[in-house]
């Protein structure tokens, strides 16, 4: 492939996804090559105070623009809590959830771009104009989809509940997507990805970011029918998540963590799967014959995106692958 | 009436509807009186951005909770618009209209509970328990009836934007409540009325503050069919708004900007109207004896609500009357 002229989609969830996207958007800007089309999730969305929060549109949004808080993790950096915590001496919002001034001007924006009747397509494409992000952002789905954790012990709560306010301490027996049976693909998601001279799956929670996007009726399909090649970038490294708990999501769904499970549970696209290839760490290369047994071929390279130069070379190691 | 068991409801807007308030609950607690109930004008509430407000309501809320800037007139004291200012740079919002931080807490309080599926009553309820208020709080009606304005171009406009935006200065020809035919009184606003022994008409706007409590179908009815007195204290002082843009209003249905004029608008109860009585200006003594004509009991007594003292010393006189 001439990665000059290539075009990329890149399918993403939230903070990894960012990293992982910095580093694409890097190596096609050294090579020339047109802006990469990022298809992200947007399962774990959801309604809170009236107000719609898209945390990983907002972690790709921001990381792009430069304007995140890389030391936290998520949100803008500067960013004040004043609007939360005049929100929660009302006794409403969410006590375990952290709201920014700043983040709450974009989620403002979006919440009346919504009421008004524009679609998430529509409302991204603004967000998008703002500052020049160097790719083309789109979400998943334009259908509400929100994740809901069943728990082990019965109880149902948000997917940012489970997640946020219980660090994921609590057993889940299964993630589900309501509505996600009659979600369809967001306006160009299919096209770009049949398109596409490569798609790469970013190192994100393989369960609750990446298993989203895949599970909207038409993606899965449009992944296999593409011409282009399909590879997958592991989140997982010598058996330990990078970071979040996705590992708890695995286990939930009967996934060991490692590299090698995750591409199995990814699939061969020979197999009925996704995968062509799977990019794994040099910690994890004896488990590289195993990835290649699943139809799968694994490429050894180095997966920790230290810095912008680090997500370069992996997303130059994942084009070339 | 005895003052001290008095079961007193006031009918109000914003602003002078809250200096007046302020006064009543002062000359309540003198008089060891039960708190008054007071009916607030919901006709300017309006969606921004996804996000509920209620301008009267709040001006209420905080004037009585003692958090309210005085100085500028509207909001919180001590507020800061980052929010805001991000909202805007998005390109979403009004940029003529300011959203305060704090004050936004209580807007996505609020949104969030209407989301939930509280009424309007519920939620001013819930506002109301935050801080020790001295009243009870009841909003006209629990259905939306947002205050539009038929512009003489024929231009049909939010009132909020012909109101902050354009500072009342394109000519009206009509003031419109989409909804208000279908809209009922808020749970307890007719019982109150019926069981006061004396109801007050706070000197607010009467035709976008007022007018829309009195359009409220079975509010007007309440008031003419209660044994309570009632009385209303006249905005207009010498001819002149005390704020506001009243004139504008007054003049755009045809009424004259003078307190004789506001008291034949409103009517005598004995004619069709609201009236008993009315509180008009000293310098507006002169147009007493028209009043009285009018089957009002006209009284005169000073109006300006200086201070506190001025506040309850013109409640008092009002109670008296």
């Amino acid at each position: 492939m001439d990665t000059a002229s290539a075009r990329v989609v890149v399918l993403a969830g939230g903070v990894g996804g960012s990293k992982f996207t910095l580093g694409v958007r890097e190596a096609l800007r050294r090579a020339g090559a047109p802006a990469a089309t990022v298809v992200v999730n947007t399962g774990d969305d959801l309604w809170l105070s009236g107000v719609r929060l898209q945390p990983d549109i907002d972690s790709v949004l921001y990381a792009l623009s430069g304007v995140n808080d890389s030391v936290r993790g998520w949100g803008r950096t500067g960013d004040t809590e004043r609007v939360n915590a005049e929100l929660q001496a009302w006794g409403a919002g969410w006590p375990w959830f952290t709201l920014g001034d700043l983040d709450l001007g974009t989620h403002l924006a979006r919440t009346g771009w919504l009421r008004d009747g524009l679609t998430v397509t529509q409302v991204v494409e603004r967000l998008s104009q703002r500052w020049n992000l160097g790719v083309r952002m789109l979400p998943m789905t334009d259908t509400e989809v929100d994740t809901h954790v069943l728990l082990q012990d019965g109880r149902r709560m948000h997917f940012q509940e489970w997640w946020t306010r219980h660090r994921a301490t609590l057993a889940p027996a299964e993630f589900e997507n309501p509505g996600m049976a009659e979600a369809l693909p967001a306006p160009g998601v299919v096209e770009a990805i049949a398109d596409a001279d490569v798609v790469l799956i970013a190192p994100s929670n393989p369960v609750v970011s990446i298993g989203p996007i895949l599970a909207v009726p038409g993606i899965r399909a449009a992944l296999r029918a593409t011409a282009a090649p399909v590879g997958g970038v592991s989140p997982i490294i010598g058996g330990k998540v990078v970071r979040g708990m996705a590992d708890v999501c695995l286990t939930a769904i009967g996934v060991e963590t490692s590299a090698a499970a995750v591409a199995a549970h990814y699939g061969a696209r020979s197999g009925g799967g996704v995968l062509d290839a799977w990019l794994m760490a040099e910690e994890d290369a004896d488990a590289a014959a195993a990835v290649d047994g699943l139809g799968i071929r694994a490429v050894v390279a180095p997966l920790w995106m230290r810095d912008l130069e680090h997500s370069a070379a992996l997303a130059d190691a994942a084009l070339r692958a």
